[in-house]
């Protein structure tokens, strides 16, 4: 099955949006075994739309549009594809219960330009937008499919995943592919596929390993295609058996699994509650750990000490060792940590200090060095990563660095 | 002058990198004035290559291609142009010379499909690459001009820069484009657009509006067409100020500013120093004032108080206070602000507390009630919002509004 993706908005075309849609509906669609054969960028535009619709319809079995279905001037699709499927709007009260109690929520008050988004093409089954008013289309002509989604992410994506891919893997033109991704932390890319080498070399025929680099995670997705589902995912669990004889030790989850996640769910497990001091992470690390839904069932909470005094006043490192060792050392996060854990009161902590750039940095301690503690009852553990010279990719490699040691040491504290 | 943009690369059609070309060179053009009407990706395929040049050709003035220049199986692109222009490969003395020297460069040896690399088509203009080894090509047709490039962007940057755009300014009249996006924060994309409605129906025919929502953010981007740019420009700053009569309060700021950025400079330009007491937004406002360089000068740092008693003993709330009116209060918010800009000593404090959900909500305090109060050393000023039901955008939108609020509040505290 082949598909084309057309975005449009003039905002891509002068730069000022990077096309993140597009790649993200490829890379699902190609995980449904769909080829994505071209993908288009264009203006608000009828004639440009007309003519990419007319493009696509040539070559693609399905193809989808994403944007200009906001309640503005600019946006133009909807009626853009009234006349190209040659049908007229219809006020769909369903659709404006949607729009009226998204505004309800928000104590807001309905106007006529939201009525509007309550206006969809007769010949198109609409889309619930689960996020947002305007709703998804979907059309059907000529035994292709066009389907037409907000340019909005949070808003476009269910309706890929709930809506399109369920109703288009029920046809029979695509093949079974089944994708496990084990996701790794603490080892760059190319030392992983040396150890790796061999395991890669022996992999089946049908099956093929992608490597996915991003800073501080490194992502092995293995992919085998074939007729039957169950047959290919005990073929794709008893090779991810075999890498973790190899790497086990680097593994924190599987798919869309986190480090904030894999880690919340042992403390819930485990009864335990958290603490963290952070200092060049600023927040980071807290701000990961409670993007888990639930997380104050075992997150107690942290001070972000970002002065010297601060940490010396609410962590309770103490000045010598400060002017002994500095801020950015393992003597410091220890004390960072065991202070935090009393003071909180909680059975673990977790203290990082570092110099994330781009000022900072010295012969001895260049950008990018990082200390970790981890402080539990019976004992405290710190270690010192270089991680690199650019500010964000610090922060972020350092946050995962942490909570890596922290996922390790709840196996070893009691 | 017009332009086209042609990516290729299977790797972008299975989405496994995000086309951060295409919005970069899309970027660049506009700045000179040249309007990009399409951009495409396709693959490292020879019938789809030539089917998007000829498709460019009909519209576009400049075809900018990038990418399938490299050392592999799959780039095609120069032995698909060659052939689309009629034109044969021949050794380049010159683009070998570069080769070499890069090889030297790197210690390594230079083997023959590196060789290859300096035979180029005998109708074009090489583009030296001053940072790898495919030169690019700069052909012409038909008063078409069109231009190969690496895919790799510290390769093709360059080449961009540095001789395409001064190239091309020589040559053509090109109609000038100047934008300025104005960024607001507060008020939702429809009822910003009510208030603007008769400022937009006024603007001049050159002129356009495009409304770009984010959570938390609206983004308005007026852009003026013409001759000269100076007029352009005071064009714009004319509307820009019949905007900020209307809606003045809301907008923190233009074009590429961040909200962290803009309070971060106010502080420092005033001498301020600033504390932070979370509950909901667990470090996110902590996160996000420290990702700017530089904000060690006036952030001391934060507490994020996740649960009660840690919002009691960390920040001063009153139990009574607590059990009261709920953590979830403006009372309890200004205690939070009180207490913190007390401990940490400084000028002003940010104290949030609210109900990001999913869970946690009540008919009272819906999932999305937000409270936030501002502390100075004049006074204390709190405010409740109800933000929504997503708790990621709420996180994310609860920040936002902290830090409007705080630059509001900055002009009024001493």
């Amino acid at each position: 099955m082949k598909a084309h993706i057309i975005n449009i908005g003039d905002e891509l075309l002068i730069g000022q949006v990077v096309n993140t849609n597009a790649s993200w509906i490829a890379e699902q669609l190609n995980l449904a075994g769909i080829q994505v054969e071209k993908i288009s960028m264009i203006r608000d535009d009828k004639d440009a739309i007309v003519s990419s619709l007319d493009e696509a319809g040539k070559e693609a079995d399905i193809i989808l549009i994403t944007g200009g279905l906001g309640p503005t001037k600019d946006d133009i699709t909807k009626y853009t594809l009234a006349e190209y499927f040659n049908t007229k709007l219809v006020f769909h009260e369903e659709t404006y219960g949607n729009v009226v109690s998204l505004f309800k929520s928000r104590n807001q008050e309905v106007k006529d330009r939201n009525r509007r988004q309550a206006e969809i093409p007769e010949s198109c089954i609409p889309i619930k937008n689960l996020h947002g008013t305007a709703p998804g289309m979907w059309f059907e002509k000529n035994d292709r499919i066009f389907v037409s989604l907000p340019g909005v992410p949070y808003e476009m994506k269910p309706m890929i995943l709930d809506y399109i891919l369920p109703k288009l893997s029920e046809r029979h033109d695509i093949s079974v592919i089944v994708h496990k991704t084990v996701l790794t932390q603490g080892v760059g890319e190319s030392l992983i596929a040396e150890m790796i080498g061999d395991w890669e070399d022996n992999l089946p025929q049908n099956m093929k390993l992608a490597y996915l680099p991003q800073p501080g995670i490194v992502r092995l997705r293995i992919s085998a295609t074939g007729d039957e589902k169950e047959t290919l995912e005990k073929q794709v669990q008893e090779e991810i058996d075999k890498l973790k004889s190899i790497i086990g030790d680097i593994i924190f989850g599987y798919d869309r699994d986190t480090l904030e996640e894999v880690v919340g769910r042992i403390l819930k497990e485990q009864n335990l509650t958290l603490s963290t001091a952070e200092s060049c992470t600023g927040g980071y690390i807290a701000h990961l750990i409670t993007s888990v839904p639930g997380s104050s069932a075992y997150y107690k909470g942290s001070v972000v000490a970002y002065s010297n005094d601060i940490k010396i006043q609410e962590t309770g490192v103490s000045e010598e060792t400060l002017k002994n060792h500095g801020a950015v050392s393992e003597a410091t996060v220890i004390e960072m940590a065991r202070g935090i854990r009393e003071r909180f009161g909680t059975d673990l902590s977790v203290a990082v200090s570092g110099i994330a750039g781009p000022e900072g940095g010295t012969k001895q301690k260049p950008v990018g060095t990082t200390c970790i503690a981890i402080a539990c009852s019976s004992h405290i553990t710190a270690r010192k990563f270089l991680l690199g010279e650019h500010r964000e990719r610090n922060i972020r490699k350092a946050a995962l660095s942490a909570l890596q040691m922290l996922r390790k040491e709840l196996t070893k504290c009691n």
